[in-house]
């Protein structure tokens, strides 16, 4: 029989469910300090929620659920498994608006699935970690949700990332104003994302090439997009504002991108925030600030987000304002698994001491000394057989538990426990209600 | 468009998933304290994984999902819904069984799906919280998953439930005794579970008319099944070893239920066990000692689970001993509201402050003293907007968050902050590095 996981899925043995597990608490105790909320939504949602807001290829990948049970027809699918946590959250936002705050701000981790041709890092299930602000379209949300991201990395470990931040308005005006029709945004945005692979002059060719602008608006945007590092925050916003050439919407958005990196200094993603003109993000929901996280020498990203002030109307039928980010909780993970990050209480030994069994005869007191050890705020293992005591030492010793009790006749009928430190050798004989102290002090000495 | 969940699915709302997570955290946190690990394997299974392990009528429950991405054809299944925690147990022992340790303890809560008729309290996404043992014959493995489960209903509040425990074996051997074919055992056990239905001459009846045993054995067979609690566990043992009638297996299954109840007593289920010759459990790969825990005044029970020695072998090969106890977190949840058993502490408030902003000038510095105060250890709400101050304080008090910071131009030049209660309307300006103690102090002392 076959007992592999399915395809692209994984089973997470015990440490690794330990490091899911630190670095999920440390992101819901960050979001949590920044006054957002948990929410959980269903894996399966009705098929017609999903279907469309993904795009062509989004909807392709929508694992679909066969009907069941007395509805049951053969091949039809009614239901779907959740393809990402922003659909369900626009769901929710309408079905429950008169419970939920004005401004409602929520943080969510969970699995989501996707059809996806399985690779390495690339699963058909894996986590997201979501936060969104909806209700406001104040820049305020933005820096927020910025400091938050950069609070949890920061608590993480991370420390040489960068946010990228652009404006899906400065995008779109940039491109208007080098005289290229909106329907023809997509196209020079594929051209433009093409800069490291084929070098500037390839790229302002074939903007030409393809006749999207002349060749002095393909040199300037050319320009723009391949901005580095070394230019200046402040530098990189003229420029922009330069090359809109009084184009208003998109005048307005360079005004934005100021006021958030204005804002984001005053909070924990100080220094951190680059205006880069170039940044795009895929989905088409974006309609303000878009931002990508960045580590240096780390391909990808460590998540993303933006404004998505209209994706809430598709559902409610009136606009909502909302803005963002998600992290990627997989890429983290390897991430810190590859630069050895976590910290030593994830590595965690499965209990404090294991309590052995000396004979058949000593069980029932052994499991009353554990439960008195427990009570002492212990993490106990008993040992479950009445195997030779040797064996039972060096089952602990194998799984990591450094200290074992021995209660035999003679030791039960003196009220005494004798304590084996297995890492050191020694042996103690301890009054029974001195055992848990005795480890606890130990092991705090010991580290 | 329709914006509710799936049927028989639900969303849940910040309220409910810090009630949620706070049942989940203890149990998570007693089951550690018994030396149990963590485990996690993923939602979707390999169709063949899942089917013929629930009977015919779990295989018509399992959700199934249509082939997808480059291998898929109309309206074939390739994969499923996890439909409960010991199958994928099962095939993680069969997969792991190089690197997991002999004796295999695991603690799972994850959700499972089931397409169920959704009705009151019913649901077709609902999570399990399962504990179980690998690879141990031992009774001290059922006394310490006993144990375990009775501190985490101690722990939650839970203080008059029972533990009923009975034997495959002993439910086998009795049959057997009263001379029913082994084929025909379900038919009898059937007849025997309408004793609350149709009385113990109704019973006793049926069991003759349907041809299964005399009349004699029948009385003696309805005695036995209806034997209340106002008899001692001694007794009850008593009475079925007497019934077996020298049946050697049965009779061994009594010593072990003998056994199982001298264990408990030594730990945290102590006196909460009754031995029910009545109770069957309805899973067919049960093979020993069974287990059921239920409450008074309320149909149905908190949790249950037992000895299956047989079910892994399914995926592995050869025998490997396991013993589990499955815990109802919906019905526990139901059960807790009710009957208002959370604590204060799951009622969280959003936060513990609202930074309001004073004006738009104003706003990045009501940023920064957001970050002074959650390095302070506060969890801080910004209010995003400029409005009224008064419209911010009424935002504040109707989401429950006690206190609120104003910083307009003259505190900022002084390095002041006023910081109002809104329970009671005190307002105090204080040196701004004070604020966080202060709220602090004020949480503590007001409760």
């Amino acid at each position: 029989m076959n007992t592999h996981p399915a395809r692209g899925m994984r089973d997470f043995l015990p440490d690794d469910v330990r490091r899911r597990q630190y670095v999920i608490g440390v992101i819901a105790d960050v979001y949590q300090h920044y006054g957002f909320e948990p929410l959980e939504t269903p894996a399966v949602e009705n098929i017609e929620t999903l279907m469309g807001k993904y795009g062509e290829e989004g909807d392709r990948l929508i694992f679909r659920i066969l009907k069941r049970g007395e509805e049951g027809k053969t091949g039809e699918a009614d239901l779907a498994l959740r393809y990402d946590l922003t659909v369900p959250l626009a769901r929710v936002v309408a079905e429950y608006q008169a419970q939920l705050p004005k401004f409602f701000k929520r943080y969510q981790v969970q699995p989501v699935w996707r059809a996806d041709r399985p690779q390495k890092g690339r699963f058909r299930e894996f986590y997201q970690c979501d936060v969104d602000a909806i209700g406001s379209t104040s820049l305020v949300v933005e820096a927020e949700l910025l400091g938050a991201a950069a609070d949890v990395l920061h608590r993480l470990g991370f420390s040489n990332f960068k946010i990228r931040l652009n404006h899906r308005k400065a995008l779109s005006g940039l491109l208007d104003a080098a005289g290229i029709a909106s329907d023809r945004h997509g196209d020079a945005l594929v051209a433009l994302d093409k800069l490291d692979k084929v070098g500037r002059e390839g790229v302002a060719g074939e903007l030409v090439t393809r006749g999207l602008v002349d060749s002095a608006a393909a040199e300037a945007l050319v320009t723009l997009f391949a901005t580095g590092d070394d230019v200046s925050g402040g530098e990189v916003l003229e420029r922009l504002r330069r090359d809109m050439h009084g184009h208003e919407r998109g005048e307005a958005a360079v005004g934005e991108l100021a006021e958030i990196v204005r804002l984001t200094e005053a909070g924990s993603a100080h220094g951190l925030v680059q205006v880069d003109p170039s940044l795009a993000r895929g989905l088409s929901y974006y309609t303000g600030a878009i931002f990508e996280i960045a580590v240096p020498d780390l391909a990808g990203s460590l998540g993303g987000g933006g404004r998505y002030d209209e994706l809430v109307g598709m559902f409610l039928g009136r606009q909502v304002p909302a803005c963002g980010i998600s992290l990627g909780l997989e890429r983290i993970l390897v991430v810190m698994t590859e630069r050895g990050m976590f910290p030593d209480e994830t590595a965690a030994r499965p209990a404090d001491v294991m309590v052995t069994i000396w004979n058949a005869d000593a069980t029932a007191d052994a499991i009353r000394l554990a439960g008195e050890l427990r009570r002492d705020g212990l993490r106990v293992d008993v040992y479950p057989e009445a195997d030779k005591i040797g064996k039972q030492f060096k089952y602990a010793d194998a799984r990591g538990i450094r200290f074992v009790t021995i209660l035999g006749e003679q030791e039960s009928a003196q009220g005494v426990v004798a304590v084996k430190n297995l890492t050191t050798g020694e042996q103690q004989v301890l009054p029974r209600d001195a055992v848990a102290a005795h480890i606890t002090d130990r092991r705090r000495n010991d580290g």
